[in-house]
């Protein structure tokens, strides 16, 4: 019902953060959503909902949409992380596609707490993409840009060698009142050790 | 006497947004805040406050203390511009000069509503320091990273052509609670017509 209600219009909720309640469908973009925003004359890009670059060739966000395609192009992404376990936006397809972009997608249902559960060796799998420069730039997302991905750049964070103090300050910056004890302990407890070999190639690495 | 009170210990509230209260001066920083944070035996990073990483190349955070240097070291900065008009502390000096790093100084008075006057032409030679290349790896800061960066960093995004709603999305979620809608405004009415002809060498950039 309450996808009915919402696949012919954009949702007004995306600031929200209701993980695993939208299905992402083919009519879930309205199409008067497409046109790019403008400023005497000039485009004006428009970033997903909570974007932010998380290092060289590494950015973070909420779930894109048509709306923010246009600026997705000016970062020449190689890859996009999706993190929800939903089909694809076919729209999202088209602009893969068209723009020879590459779909990682390694679904973790959304949940509230307390009912959270983070499978560690999704993260992990998805961390190794993330570290391959073969991958970047890349994109990753999953629906607000909060929880799972706040999870795997705090993971990221871990092995960069942040203290945690400083992870969780970051990841708080983005979750703000959505902010779940249950991410920061699963943050604290991953085991960064098999992924250590792997080269870092951040302005901020663990080598100065 | 606040000052007298705080100058031989780190001040407690540097978390807290109190510009133009605290006085930089050589004994600010407490001498056991100098030493590393350790895990396993290893060092871990400690990011200055609100550390954020704007666009390739250019860094934003709070004001940096002793324990955020061996963290500044790998990013490899070629300069520092600090929005405060204080006397920059000796130990910060000591640590520009000992890794080569040029500081650029553009004091603007802090200050809270109603009381705030953001001078534009200083914001204006703040950002041709930003956008020069030659001056890259840059870490911009004031003193919580939230007011005056994010007034830096709004109007920079401005010049990326971001939309004005991305620009407030951004500067909220480093000021958070503090969030000034005459920082807003500035930045709304900022006029980038006069750096509009200077190029942006950026991963989100005008041109695709």
């Amino acid at each position: 019902m309450k996808f009915e209600a919402r696949k012919h219009g954009i949702p007004t909720d995306m600031e929200e953060d209701d993980d695993g309640e939208v299905i992402f469908g083919k009519s879930y973009y309205h199409p008067k959503a497409a046109g790019p925003a403008r400023e005497g004359g000039e485009e004006l890009f428009v970033p997903p909902l909570n974007f932010a670059i998380v290092d060289n060739g590494v950015f973070r966000s909420g779930f894109p949409d048509v709306a923010n395609f246009s600026f997705l192009q000016t970062l020449k992404l190689r890859s996009v992380l999706c993190l929800c376990p939903e089909q694809y936006p076919e729209a999202n397809m088209d602009f893969l596609r068209s723009n020879g972009i590459r779909l990682f997608q390694f679904g973790i249902e959304g949940a509230k707490e307390p009912f959270v559960n983070i499978p560690e060796d999704t993260i992990r799998e998805a961390l190794k993409v993330v570290l391959d420069v073969q991958n970047h730039p890349l994109l990753i997302h999953c629906k607000s840009g909060k929880h799972r991905t706040g999870c795997v750049v705090g993971c990221l964070r871990k092995l960069q060698r942040w203290c945690l103090t400083s992870v969780f300050h970051e990841y708080q910056r983005f979750a703000a009142a959505k902010t779940r004890v249950s991410d920061q302990r699963f943050m604290e407890l991953f085991d960064i050790s098999s992924l250590n070999h792997l080269p870092l190639s951040f302005s901020c690495s663990r080598t100065p």
